[in-house]
């Protein structure tokens, strides 16, 4: 058993909470959100399972109270800026921290003071960081780039994450602007809220394994138009609405696109799958028919992430200085 | 550049050698093979390339004499036994070694005994030791290990490697079996020519990793018999002869065979795949058509295991313990 403190309970950490209890291999031992109508609530009552004796807390020193969790689990913010002061705050604390903060995956060429800063700080607390999740944190970055280990060499690495949204959850789709208007689509991107975070993180990642130096990282965003009426998702779409996101994120190198990361989620997308593509010796495509469940995996993936980060030296981490991840069992 | 000293010349060692040479991320600074006919020759032009100043030598001493490689790569045996002194003196030569002995990839349940005293020999003299390649050491345990981190849950492990021999090389038909009598393959079977070594330890690394005890651990070996006449191959196989070979290595926990590993060689097979199967949450399957170059991605995992090998404390290592793998590019 590990025993986990976990902050942040948005929709993403209430279903962190019920992996980790379901799971059998994680002790909840605290959990915090700086939200008054959640203060005080039984956390395990709150996710809707069963109560397990306590009490969210709206601070860290609170929650940590008479406890010694071995870890944090961390799902609060995207931005790497806004999860600074929370890191300091579990780094005083001593605990490993394993989150979801998109930017935190690999923040090292797009913020590189802030991600000095941070491993500082892991540093001088001696303990351990890391930013995760199914993507950034897998499926688009670091599984792409294990693959390339097979490679003698490589010219170009190339991954599309395709989602049909009909099956997802209601926020999801909400999320990539199903059912918008391509003005309320533009609108809302322009305002930060209809986006995939974190394309240029992987593409950094991807360069840096491979020892790549991008001259260029681009971020195209746009709408997936609806070409007929769909009535798959959870609200009918009509004919020249918005059904989704298209997003591109790439890595130029020489003058040569060397990374094409494409993640397009949409509503009634004939067919959902997972592929890369390695070009190279060997060059080969790797694909994943029907896709991952991104809510499924994104807790999985910093669950099992969990146990690694236990292993490794202080410092700001990516996932490929952590032992390779894996599903695990723990006898309790 | 990396400067490395390369241990064992036959036919893997060789396109080891041109693979690193070709490659430019390595430098090799010394060669050693113990037959009295390769002595004395320049490597490169032994292995088939241009020269490279470089003699090989009879003995490790010899090799390493006025020069200070960061690492040794090691292609020589696969039994554990026969590796052991030559793990000893590489590491009195305080050298990080990544080698190709399949037995090496996961000796802790099968060996555990040989496995304590090459992690002890490996800390004593502060070095780390590796076994790898593509199988063991990739698309067969590795890889399926790592997928798993996509899980919330895993019941079970399926893989396959299937490989159509007819465009290998023509000692890899030979070592399959392809073209022999079933008699003659029963025969060389039974001496322990014929065979893919390593699936136990594969099974052995997987379950490690996810945290299952195993019962039983059982592998089967069998002659692919030619439904009809088949000519894609070196030389033509008659109705009734084996053209090629099929092992697989099975897990046992609880009474459930929770791993099952497929390998699969034989001239004049429809198709060629690598495909990994994971049951649980989510379920899913990733699937490399076409299947991988043996040969090439032998040399590359090998190649890319020696940047890892220089990142880690010393001792018995497995691939799970070290960075992430992948290719790379190292300027000069």
């Amino acid at each position: 058993m590990i025993e986990i403190v976990h902050v942040g309970l948005g929709p993403l950490g209430q279903k962190m909470v019920r992996s980790a209890v379901e799971r059998g291999s994680f002790r909840l031992v605290g959990a915090v959100d700086v939200d008054p109508a959640k203060v005080g609530r039984d956390v395990g009552e709150f996710c809707g399972i069963k109560p397990l004796g306590i009490t969210i807390s709206g601070t860290l020193d609170e929650a940590l109270r008479g406890r010694s969790p071995q870890a944090a689990v961390v799902t609060t913010v995207s931005s790497l800026a806004a999860f600074e002061p929370q890191l300091a705050a579990l780094a005083k604390a001593k605990l490993p921290v394993v989150s979801t903060c998109e930017e935190l995956f690999f923040p090292w060429r797009r913020q590189p003071e802030l991600a000095r800063r941070i491993d500082q700080i892991c540093r001088e607390q001696a303990i351990a960081c890391v930013g995760t999740g199914v993507n950034p944190g897998f499926l688009m970055d670091y599984l792409p780039a294990v693959l390339t280990g097979l490679c003698q060499k490589v010219t170009g690495v190339r991954v599309w994450r395709i989602q049909d949204a009909s099956v997802r959850r209601i926020p999801f789709q909400q999320k990539i602007g199903a059912g918008l208007t391509l003005e309320e689509f533009e609108a809302k991107h322009k305002a930060g809220t209809l986006r995939h975070v974190g394309l240029p993180e992987s593409v950094d990642f991807i360069a840096d394994r491979l020892g790549w130096h991008l001259d260029r990282v681009t971020e195209s965003r746009e709408p997936v138009t609806a070409a007929r009426d769909v009535t798959t998702g959870y609200k009918p779409i009509a004919k020249g609405m918005a059904r989704g996101v298209f997003q591109v994120g790439r890595g130029f190198a020489g003058g040569n696109e060397v990374i094409t990361l494409t993640f397009r989620a949409a509503v009634g997308e004939p067919e959902s799958y997972e592929e890369i593509q390695i070009e190279g010796d060997p060059a080969f495509r790797s694909r994943i028919a029907g896709g991952i469940n991104g809510d499924i995996a994104t807790c999985a993936v910093t669950l099992n992430a969990v146990r690694s980060i236990l292993a490794v030296s202080p410092g700001l981490k990516t996932m490929a200085d952590l032992p390779a991840p894996s599903w695990f069992a723990t006898s309790t």
